[in-house]
């Protein structure tokens, strides 16, 4: 008989079926033994009766045991009904019972809420929860979003390079690979180098990209190994129009993920994002005026804390645009505003209270860029093949990144962005603690 | 005036547009300049004559400056439309020029055929190329096809580690990254472990993977890093529900192209893949006797030539199914046929005469796992984070991985492989040759 899935099994009331699944909890009442099966599409109530012959098989499975159960699909009645599950007004009368694949003995039960370093060691379980579950599939389903919105908006993906063979920007700690003949290569903390000489061929390019910092930092927005989800646009007026690319792409992802995951929403007791009318944008000295803070180069985390509670009351909006950070503060490629060049044609977006995207107009003159990189002290001769794509003529672009795992977390608003993630590195672990290797 | 692309052009004919692009071409015939100009959408020539005040400078534009152009949008006489390109129907009567970027003089024109060294020398000007282009609009159609059939197909997307603790799969060679405590990490030779562990917890999932290979070998086939598309499913009866979902996948990523993309097709003098109306399914002897060669433990290439041919010729497929590879010559959770265990549950798909494709059923069962590593020399004790995943329970499942760049060779009948990469790493480079670092 073919497998049915749970979510599926309301066409075949009154008939029989087989379904394959996990085994979520068994509970025993008397002689009767119910199973909740977990498979992919949903969680289902199953009842094994001693007169159908299976009270036996049943009664040695465990949680985690891989079964086929084949039985017969019957409505509850009404006051059965189980609404915290959409199968949860059926249920499965057991008449078979094979086991695919024994568990041993689970350390804890599987959707325990457990200590971080606890949920990584046994990741290949605590992934089965409920909650990482959840969390991975928003972001399966946010990445999706992303890459749709920026097709439909003409953009072309590619593949931007992990190996490097400098480190580009010269700012963030990097790590070293030991390459062919004795050379070191480096893994890339940023895919932008790549993304801004693809505008040349593409004019509109996006990258899903792994950067890597080897930053000696253990804080909760931590990771050494990241996912990026970075476009670059070419023939704009200025970063005003890579923001609204962008305000774009996440208005189509929140639409998105609103639709499809309101029970996860609802789960983790958080609202669905509000977008508003338009995301306000305030340039830096602008905020920092809102919020009566001197004129600090930057946003102190209470400061971004504090401006989305501005957006929010007063615009309706979990996101909010800060423009105009000082030029020194940002990236050597970065253009500074023609009416006041000591603040840059930059922005940062703020998704309920952190920045989860960071972008900019860049350079596109070929002096410039190099005098510029001269001036933060940067050798072009390093960077003559990037160089290559402005010597040829580039027009004036922008673009920005926005961190997969950020979004993530900000959407389900979780405490560590390392649940945000299947299998997070950073400096004391890689799947395991390095400490134990 | 905003700008408008030139595929939609034929919307403003009678009227004036403003275009944005590149300078592809400039043909003076007198006092007549013709500027064939090049944006995302397409190709368009323009006109620039001495009536209108811009053949001045129009005169100085030359190759890859990038420019504003406003101008009249004309249909061009039935007899001097240029079939060539969607919009050799029209041309602009230019009104105005702005430059927006100038180019120094090209070290070759852009659209030469240049070999290999110089192609990759000079990459971000060969990337725009109308060859280059084509390969890597083709390549991010192929990328798109096979994730959305997947999706379709109920897999959920996840972000498999580039940094792994340890070389896994034993067998291919692999970089060593210096990470945190004077610890080694490595990078990753294949997501197949996790892909596993995602199972326990998805049934069905992908991922769009970097992997890293550090043989020393130069041959055209090579790369030290590759795109894998890599999935696994669980609760199969055997390698045959793999093929049969990836034979869905590779259907409609060939629908897609060939619906998106004729006139690559046509510009790369290539047919469309044929597909058949099923794959052709051989054991690796069953292929070895129609070719009526001995019984080696693996494919020659002559032999993935020939087996390709017979495919084309008796099935009309461009597609052939390998499977039933000796159980020794695979990767160690494999799972051996039960009929005749010196085989194995595996195949590989040929596409054009080349492995494009690599799969098999897995073993699933904990101790079954164990035993195998014993028996082929690894550790268990290296691999109890993945393990966890057995012990836990595991459903027979089974996947495999296409590599995005050999598809895409296979795809246009390219060469070499490196020209499906658009900044390809080997051992003598990285962007640049290594040796002149």
């Amino acid at each position: 008989m073919p497998r049915t899935l749970i979510r599926d099994l309301h066409d075949h009331i009154g008939k029989e079926a087989t379904v394959m699944g996990w085994v979520d909890v068994r509970r025993d009442h008397g002689k009767l033994i119910f199973i909740d099966l977990r498979d992919r599409s949903g969680k289902l109530q199953t009842v094994s009766i001693p007169q159908n012959g299976v009270a036996d098989i049943a009664g040695i499975l465990r949680a985690e045991w891989v079964v086929s159960m084949r039985g017969l699909v019957k409505a509850r009645p009404e006051k059965m009904v189980n609404k915290d599950f959409p199968s949860g007004d059926i249920e499965l009368e057991v008449l078979e019972i094979i086991v695919l694949s024994r568990a041993e003995e689970l350390p804890f039960e599987k959707d325990t809420e457990v200590n971080l370093d606890t949920l990584l060691d046994y990741r290949p379980l605590t992934l089965r929860s409920e909650r990482s579950r959840d969390i991975l599939t928003m972001q399966a389903s946010i990445l999706d979003a992303y890459e749709k919105s920026l097709l439909r908006q003409d953009f072309t993906e590619f593949q931007a390079p992990a190996l490097v063979g400098g480190d580009a920007e010269g700012g963030a700690a990097v790590f070293n690979v030991k390459y062919f003949y004795e050379k070191t290569a480096f893994l890339a903390t940023s895919p932008q180098l790549y993304k801004q000489i693809m505008v040349g061929a593409f004019e509109r390019v996006f990258t899903i990209a792994k950067i890597f910092r080897a930053e000696k930092s253990a804080t909760t927005r931590h990771l050494s190994e990241i996912t990026q989800m970075d476009f670059e646009m070419g023939f704009i007026q200025s970063h005003l129009d890579v923001m609204a690319v962008l305000e774009q792409v996440i208005r189509d992802v929140v639409s998105e993920v609103s639709e499809k995951h309101a029970d996860i929403f609802a789960r983790f007791k958080v609202e669905v994002p509000s977008l508003g009318s338009a995301f306000p944008i305030l340039t830096l000295r602008e905020a920092q005026k809102i919020l009566g803070v001197s004129e600090e180069p930057d946003m102190e985390p209470e400061h971004e804390r504090g401006i989305a509670e501005w957006a929010k009351k007063e615009h309706g909006s979990d996101f909010v645009f800060i423009t105009h950070f000082p030029t020194a503060k940002r990236a050597f490629y970065t253009m500074a505003d023609e009416k006041d060049p000591v603040f840059s044609k930059s922005f940062d977006l703020l998704f309920r209270g952190l920045e989860i995207n960071s972008g900019s107009q860049r350079i596109h003159d070929y002096h410039e860029m190099v005098k510029k990189m001269e001036f933060v002290g940067l050798d072009p001769k390093k960077f003559e093949f990037y160089l290559q794509a402005f010597k040829y003529g580039m027009p004036p672009h922008g673009g920005c990144s926005t961190g997969l795992e950020r979004i993530t977390a900000r959407m389900l608003e979780l405490a560590n962005v390392k649940e945000a993630v299947p299998f997070p590195r950073d400096m004391n672990r890689i799947d395991t603690l390095l400490s134990e290797d």
